[in-house]
């Protein structure tokens, strides 16, 4: 048996890899970037060369690895088939053959999302805990469901997409997956930001998010400045995403939310808007669930694909 | 190892127990009364008698026993624990350890609605999936979702608590939960006669409805009778219902959802008014769930326990 181990994460820009000894200990990170020409067909081989060169530099023989685990931005069944990842030009597709062919060692694919939600769990927020949701709060709200230590694929690859629950029946706009009234249309960074700028449009009153852009970090920051309309956003992004992840809780019932991606940057205080409404509208057997920050940032898919290969070949 | 099986769904007045063999061919099927007098403690003991005298009349011996599987109503951790079961008067309890004791082979528990669910993938309207949510629309609305195969329990033995999932902020009424807008208060067979109610009352038209008393039943034979009111009836209960579904999809994404208990004893019309609201607030990535109806009825719990119990020891 071999001694390191690969993380891929699969990105629509770049692509970043880890070399892991199997403790999870970091020896090197580097990055390529992601050719999505052609239908991103150039881009297995790119990662497969990659590797090859830094094993060469690192005088390392096929032996001496367990394995190669992947992130990739689309829906993943159990399997590792890829249904679809548009940010990469691939439909249909098995890459764990292709990789291992050109490798020789064991490969694993899981969607990005329920990887790095993995290793949020193995070397993040959730450490501890075997039944977590890691919660996305990015341009978009991503989500990864583990239960007993492992991650909810979902039948078609779409276990934990958690932004898209209706939220809102009252709702003009459209979400970027066509639905109207989704969480991510509140609860992401965009979402808000929309929440802000539809409150100061319909009010005169002073505040500290009139004197520029308004962004997820402006509106925190005014929040922390206590400026009472910032406080009045963060009340109402607070009860969207209670109200949502308070139905997870409904259907999974985790030990621990584990809450990452940029508007989690403003820290505890993002919690601390939702939780109360968490437990108003949770079923009583799910209202102890705790709330974790993320720790790994954007190391959480690398670490999570080295966790997903070890769980499978170990 | 042994060739039989005992099946045992404990309820608030009384306890199904079925023989089984390995195959989940039933043999026999008796109940006995629930004692819930001096806080349950007799139920184990009630139930182990049971179980030896059918021994006894069979002619099997210890060893012919493979083991016994039981559902309980109430939350159960994976490990057996059964944290409170308010209708027999438990608090925190581990039944496999006592009713393993008293028969000396192995003894498996879990909540009824999920083991009803494991119950329904074997033998009944979820025969070939492995990613089933079943769902109960009776007095309450009950959930057990199975990811792989297996029930998810949830950290706190709440997972499957689908019916309180939050839906409607303008709800007067409280739910059994105490809290206000879960799915339950419209979904269950009370909550379809509330909007019929709730609907005769504002308005003077004429209906079916208004010529005895109102019942999931009438309501929903009201419907095949293409009475209009009804039919408006049926609209907004599959409403309620295909948003609530919906919102367990974009956790867990199964293949199939399997729906059973009272008010699907309708039939088909019930999927047929809420698939369409189903799959207009889904994720698109979980669109294609499939819908089923149960098959088992009130056996879904027996035929659930002895899967379990199978699961655990072979």
């Amino acid at each position: 048996m071999g001694k390191y181990v690969f993380g891929v994460d699969v990105g629509g820009t770049t692509v970043k890899l880890g070399l892991f000894d199997a403790e999870g200990n970091v020896k090197d990170k580097w990055e390529i970037p992601t050719r999505t020409e052609e239908k991103g067909s150039h881009i297995m081989a790119d990662i497969a060369g990659s590797i090859m060169v830094k094993m060469k530099q690192e005088g390392l023989e096929k032996e001496d690895i367990i394995g190669v685990g992947m992130g990739v931005p689309g829906p993943v069944k159990a399997d590792g088939t890829v249904l679809k990842a548009a940010n990469l030009g691939w439909g249909v597709f098995n890459p764990n053959e292709e990789l291992s062919e050109l490798l020789g060692v064991p490969v694993k694919t899981g969607n990005d999302a329920n990887v790095a939600a993995l290793g949020e769990m193995w070397k993040g927020g959730g450490q501890g805990y075997r039944d977590m949701v890691a919660v996305t709060l990015g341009t978009g709200v991503g989500g990864g469901v583990i239960l007993g230590g492992h991650m909810v694929c979902g039948s078609n690859g779409a276990g934990g997409e958690i932004g898209h629950i209706h939220l809102e029946d009252n709702e003009e706009d459209q979400c970027g997956c066509k639905n109207r009234g989704c969480l991510e249309q509140y609860a992401s960074a965009t979402g808000i930001v929309r929440l802000a700028n539809k409150k100061l449009a319909v009010t005169s009153r002073d505040s500290i998010l009139r004197q520029g852009e308004v962004s997820a970090k402006s509106i925190w920051d005014a929040v922390k400045a206590e400026d009472e309309l910032a406080m009045e956003v963060a009340e109402m992004y607070g009860e969207y995403l209670g109200k949502g992840l308070a139905a997870v809780a409904d259907v999974v019932n985790p030990e621990v939310f584990v809450i990452g991606g940029g508007v989690s940057k403003a820290g505890r205080v993002v919690i601390d808007y939702m939780e109360p409404y968490f437990k108003k509208y949770v079923f009583h057997g799910g209202a102890n669930a705790k709330f974790a920050l993320a720790k790994l940032g954007n190391d959480a898919g690398i670490f999570g694909a080295v966790k997903l290969i070890l769980d499978e070949v170990m």
